[in-house]
């Protein structure tokens, strides 16, 4: 298990801690701020007895890392990446097939934090990350998970590839998605299946590429390459969702 | 539709374009100078969050177009806006239905740009902003389009309801993304159509809500509120494109 140190920043991601019932340590507001959202805020922090300090804004500006605290910083006590296991857990619990989403080498934070956001809002039962080469649970992919990393589990692995490998033992089918695969309509997406959504710049990595049973594509009918990787991972995910309502 | 690099050159013209609201790119001044003019458009480009370099002289006399930049370089870009009548002759053009994706107040420059970018790969033949409490076309936007700016045009338009009704007389039908709508997959979303796409915290705004024929939603499973205005756009524009290949 490890954990990661955690400001949360943004009244909507601090109201949405409270609310999942994460404990916050310590709840930053600007001083004479008076505004509903924030007034909402401090509620829900007497509420659970959180310790308020009301302090200038050039404090809460040195300690954002996100440069967009609107007047409100929470110190939680951690983010606590989940177990593969966990993740099988949840859908069991749902009486689900498992809908996982891998993400081999996701760099940007906006894109994590709106993917996870994404696989909240679809039904996932979670997303994988691997350890290296890749961006971990910021305060930026918090804020920009609108909340959803307070429910959908985030594990962390090693190895992607043995990841894969023993997830099959479980029943697990893996897409990639990928120029050259088959249009995403044409192929059967339900089932227990794990979506493997590749580097902003590179794509999948050939290695895990390979341990892919298939190959998907979004169809393309523009000029240019590709689609943002959040963009791609939420078109992606819908069309499991469809083919899941569907059947 | 239009999209270059320009480079203007010298203390005033400088000093000026900052003044008029261009987007600036980037702001080369000479190392070591410490003149009053210089420090004055420094001041400019630290209030617009200018990423400046101190460079040699050598490197600006080789970038120089008129050999008289007298310390200061900046790269601007510039864009010019289509007509909405340009995007209706992008889709006769190409023999298509019209789809065009109009954005109800979109204001962080990365949504835009994605969905500039998503529009272009899913063969929207173009996008309408509002000209007030929205983003325009920003280096930021340019550059996260990934290239999508110089093909899929974008109009800016002064009231997006008239511009509605007039898009109506042209067969055009709109329908807004909101969650008390009907569930994508049950709706017809082919024929000419406009996609309504809301601001991302206020959604779409009444009037423009009401001039809309119907209302579509995204299926929510999960525990937070939305999806990330991109990625809700990009779902919304495939279920479109999914429908339109299978008729």
């Amino acid at each position: 298990m490890r954990y990661e140190e955690l400001t949360i920043e943004g009244r909507n991601a601090v109201l949405e801690a409270f609310r999942s019932g994460k404990t916050i340590d310590r709840l930053l507001v600007l001083e004479g701020n008076k505004e509903g959202a924030v007034n909402t805020v401090l509620k829900e922090a007497k509420k659970q007895n959180t310790v308020v300090s009301f302090v200038k804004k050039e404090r809460l500006d040195q300690i954002s890392t996100t440069g967009k605290h609107q007047g409100v910083i929470a110190f939680a006590a951690a983010y606590e990446y989940a177990e593969v296991e966990d993740l099988l857990a949840a859908a069991r619990e749902k009486g689900e097939p498992p809908f996982l989403v891998l993400l081999d080498g996701i760099e940007d934070p906006h894109n994590l934090g709106a993917i996870i956001r994404t696989a909240n809002l679809a039904g996932a039962h979670g997303v994988i990350i691997p350890k290296r080469r890749a961006v971990g649970l910021t305060a930026t992919v918090a804020k920009t998970s609108a909340g959803a990393l307070n429910y959908t589990p985030v594990a962390k692995v090693t190895n992607l590839v043995q990841t894969m490998e023993e997830l099959k033992k479980e029943g697990l089918w893996f897409v990639c998605a990928d120029m050259d695969g088959e249009v995403m309509y044409r192929q059967n997406l339900t089932g227990p299946i794990g979506l493997v959504i590749g580097n902003e710049g590179e794509g999948v990595s050939r290695l895990v590429k390979e341990k892919c049973d298939f190959v998907t594509s979004i169809p393309m009918k523009g000029d240019i390459n590709s689609l943002n990787a959040s963009v791609a991972a939420g078109v992606l995910m819908y069309e499991i969702v469809r083919q899941r309502i569907g059947k």
